[in-house]
């Protein structure tokens, strides 16, 4: 999703792509104003809205995963905290309110260099509703969960730890790793 | 620490600073090649290396804080889990092969565009030795921390939870936001 760096964003030059003094890695290098042009993985942050037994998802609205169902969340922004930006990821994507729990999920998605993280949220009411990126949102038990049709492993991996934790009466928090599928 | 965006890194012509559509926030946007270019906040992952009562620290060859003392740490890249980027910095700024423990901190610093991460872990020797960020390495049993000289607040605040949780039994998960000083 990242666009292509040709050209130092500084100063305008042409860019090289070589290993800097002192680094393992190459970078995107400005030979005329030195600047390095680095990338890192991005936080996708979101929450697991909880409404007495079922849990609050939104069906996408934008690619990927156009109409699956997900649960709500997206990139942290600057300037902001991991708890801030799953609470505004969640008004935005199902104009939903909620008060947060514990950090509930981690999930490093090399592949996509991402890492994602979730929250345990309880809804504070039944005023939510799809936001722009949002085609429709609902609640779902356990059994009720469209298992064929969630839109990223990282949410069908932290859905399956809340319903067996809950079973189980402990919610731990649950770092690992997305192998390549 | 980021360069400035002046000019589309992919085509170079010059960016526009202004809402998407659709969007809440101001975006770096190439009017000439459609690229936008998102910024947001970076992941520094690193462990807590421990040697039996004591905790390995390494002291700062670079700015910021060239000369304190900190846990070994840095930028987790693209192509990695957080976990390799936490063995691959203990390496780097020590030296030191270490088996990584549950992850033990998790600090969102706003104000610098950070989150930062650190696993408990274990030396699996005493083959530490300072890398190339670093001036000395060295053990320190709680009472040697020289917490004045440590480098980054959450740094001080992780070592201040393994004290008290290693004094209490037991060892939690702690997610907090650092708040400007």
């Amino acid at each position: 999703m990242d666009p292509a760096i040709n050209y130092c964003c500084t100063c305008g030059a042409p860019v090289a792509y070589r290993i800097p003094p002192g680094d393992s890695r190459p970078r995107h290098l400005c030979d005329a104003c030195g600047a390095i042009h680095y990338r890192n993985p991005r936080l996708v942050v979101g929450t697991l809205p909880e409404w007495e037994d079922k849990i609050l998802l939104c069906r996408r609205a934008i690619d990927p995963r156009y109409g699956k169902w997900t649960l709500p969340a997206g990139f942290m922004e600057n300037d902001e905290t991991v708890p801030q930006a799953a609470i505004r990821e969640t008004r935005e994507e199902a104009n939903a309110r909620v008060d947060l729990h514990d950090m509930y999920s981690l999930i490093s998605v090399p592949q996509a260099n991402q890492v994602h993280v979730f929250y345990r949220s309880r809804l504070k009411d039944l005023e939510f509703s799809p936001g722009e990126e949002t085609l429709e949102t609902a609640l779902f038990s356990e059994s009720e969960i469209p298992w064929e049709e969630i839109a990223f492993r990282t949410v069908a991996i932290t859905l399956r730890h809340f319903f067996a934790d809950r079973t189980s009466g402990s919610f731990g928090f649950h770092a690992e790793d997305l192998l390549p599928s």
